[in-house]
């Protein structure tokens, strides 16, 4: 019987973060304020974000950074997650190739998305915050946070987009079952939703509507109250090496090594935490290794989209950020995956993009839901529709291999299980779901306003 | 950092199930035909279910059975499943007790209703049979069965109780993504089914309908179709004892060993699992070990039941069997806990607690639900309500510890997950759930014409 899962003792879990910035050979460019133009300062982003968080998305020399014991402690609750050798999939794709998932959904909130939360609101703790503020869509991010914040004993306030909060309520159940405030958006609660309400008395929300209210709670109450993120920022990225890390020496165990990563693509942060560990010894001439990050089709900012200064949210909150985008005001499609619609991409992963390190692949929804449910038969978990991308795209590459004869070792991130995403499951089944295609006219139209760098 | 989670090696996991009806000191009394009064043969079981699960129900020789290597080899998707010990928990409750889980949830299906089903689907397919069937209400045993089929390319067509097709759709849709045929019943597609539609055409089904729907569909396509069963039988809880045969070489791995084994009861299948490779110690008078089953208060068999011979479904379809009964007519009250709202208990356990070797305890719904919330708080894991009837001992277990100062070592089955059941969780958090109460005239008037034996 070969073996199927591979597991780190509790001892040999990662002890620190990998800082890619510390060794990419083009650094970021860094994020601006808005109005002076200037680069922000870690005095600007500590208004939002906690100050450790902030020190740690500026931070460009320092390689490995140190997990807090507190967070270590906690990642032992779910970590290491298992790494898997898909031979079910194998089998059914009767491919050569060897595929290894790393299974992310066994967290206790159902997601990567973890990794990060406890970092975030450990810090916040730390830091005498007693009060952490975010925005959910779908809700992955707002459940994380949710018990994150639970966990250290601290108020989470969480903005969800309004649709989502009646749509998906069994995700608003598991932040309260967790404690958290859940606020559908736009609310009364604050001046930027009072002034989307009078507008629009039935504005259904939208994130860059919720990242404004949350925002706004965080600054309004500085004295006890930080903002968090689930993706994009660096720092964000950094805690979720822990995914990557542990791969790295799963593999070893399994006395092979990934020729290919390839991992669903939002924000970036599911993809960075599993591929930057392993694009160091890229930078490093070691290893050939290929990044392969999974976008939806309808929302394609990293092969379709631009590469210049833009804002992370819709109003113009945040800093300029220099990325790949389809612009601020993007609207995408209403696909199921609603971690992957976001109109631009990290700092970061943007310039390793740029550079050529890693590279984008679009998948249809449809191909990600046929993809879903072989997964599903094969290997038996039902996976998240945003997970459903990149196994989309390890099914394409796994069929390569099988009409080239190649062997290559393939590695993914499962990100989360669908077990909130039935209804999806249903459409997809029934007929009902269809791709949604965009013309190069559609993403001009949003991206010639863009500044070119 | 002390540890948390053990996990088994691939090549230990057990090879063999421990059959307790070899050791019982006290066998239990033969099933009966209902017509003839005489035990039930091998033939007739066979009609009905598979030749070797038959055999299996039957046998009160071999202690050891064979794991079969096709079902070892689907057992290491997902097991071992961990031993937890429960640090967040204890902690939260301040007990000296040293509170243990395995964790069944982590299995594809969600729960341990996989052990059985993969089994059970093995043995029919290796046995010519094409077709599995049976019945599901919340939908746990219906899934894991639907997922199993799959496994070993068999057709499923399971009977999900009506009112609960249409209030959970998630799980249906679970078991059609791995192709199962899902109809609700009664439906029109049976005898049974037409007959109770033709009376009453809103009838909103019951597990006693679906039970009726699926043993018709075996028994009139004999050639090809096998009904399965996911509790009661012996043999289901033979496939259980994978659990508590994992738990025990992990708790060699903790270097400890529990005092109390604590399990949720409906049938008897996860109680059995977990209890029985820790009761054979206690038969051959090794160990002390105290073993509690908790059930629903509202569906008291194993605390205010009779133990005589009933049938296993409402409308006496199968052989009586020897049970701990509240009368197979009796309608649980409508608790979340679905899978726990169940009339009697399997002959092997009722004559167990006969015997003195196990005990019943009593838990109310909202006393399952406060203890869930606390392990979701303490732990992460969102509980099955069925679950939480186990924590709800734990917690008074372990409250009891704290005022003796004694450090018992306890260990629960977490069947599975809750995360099907936010709706339930939903109402709890907003004051919407009561306790079920039942009178001792309500039981006497369901137990009075049973026969006493």
């Amino acid at each position: 019987m070969k073996q199927k899962r591979f597991f780190l003792p509790e001892d040999q879990i990662p002890t620190q973060w990998y800082n890619i910035q510390a060794d990419m050979p083009n650094k970021p460019l860094p994020m601006l304020d808005p109005v002076t133009r200037q680069p922000v300062t870690l005095d600007q982003l500590s208004q939002i974000f906690c100050t450790e968080c902030s020190k740690q998305e500026l931070n460009m020399t320092d390689r490995w950074i140190d997990i807090p014991e507190e967070v270590r402690e906690m990642y032992t609750y779910y970590r290491s997650t298992p790494l898997v050798r898909a031979y079910g999939l194998e089998k059914a794709l009767g491919t050569p190739a060897h595929i290894y998932f790393k299974n992310e959904s066994v967290s206790p909130v159902g997601s990567h998305k973890l990794n990060s939360a406890l970092a975030q609101a450990y810090y916040c703790k730390k830091e005498g915050i007693t009060n952490v503020t975010t925005e959910t869509g779908a809700g992955q991010w707002g459940t994380a946070l949710s018990y994150a914040a639970r966990v250290f004993g601290m108020e989470a306030a969480v903005y969800q987009v309004k649709i989502s909060y009646e749509q998906k309520p069994y995700r608003r159940s598991m932040m309260q079952v967790w404690g958290a405030q859940v606020t559908p958006s736009p609310s009364m609660s604050t001046r930027a939703g009072k002034d989307i309400l009078t507008k629009n008395p039935n504005h259904q929300g939208s994130l860059g509507t919720a990242i404004s209210e949350a925002v706004e709670l965080a600054r309004t109450t500085p004295e006890k109250c930080r903002y968090t993120l689930g993706s994009t920022m660096s720092h964000v990225s950094l805690h979720q090496t822990v995914i990557g890390l542990e791969a790295e020496k799963q593999f070893e165990m399994a006395g092979e090594y990934p020729d290919e990563v390839i991992a669903c693509f939002g924000g970036g942060s599911n993809f960075s935490g599993i591929a930057f560990p392993f694009m160091r010894h890229v930078f490093s001439g070691e290893k050939k290794t290929r990044f392969i990050a999974c976008e939806p089709a309808s929302c394609p900012k990293l092969t379709r989209g631009v590469f210049t200064y833009d804002f992370g949210d819709e109003v113009g909150y945040t800093p300029l950020i220099p990325m790949f985008t389809l612009g601020h005001d993007f609207m995408p499609s209403n696909i199921h995956a609603g971690g992957l619609r976001y109109h631009g991409a990290g700092g970061v992963v943007s310039q390793l993009c740029k550079d050529g390190f890693m590279e984008g692949m679009d998948i249809n929804q449809l191909e990600a839901f046929e993809a879903a449910v072989l997964f599903a038969k094969s290997e038996g978990i039902i996976p998240a529709p945003e997970s459903s991308h990149a196994i989309a795209a390890v099914v394409r590459r796994a069929q390569e291999c099988k009409e080239s004869g190649e062997e290559k070792v393939l590695l993914f991130n499962l990100t989360g299980h669908g077990l909130m995403d039935m209804s999806a499951y249903d459409q997809y089944l029934r007929g009902n779901l269809i791709n949604y295609s965009i013309s190069d006219k559609e993403i001009a139209d949003f991206t010639e306003k863009l500044g070119k760098l």
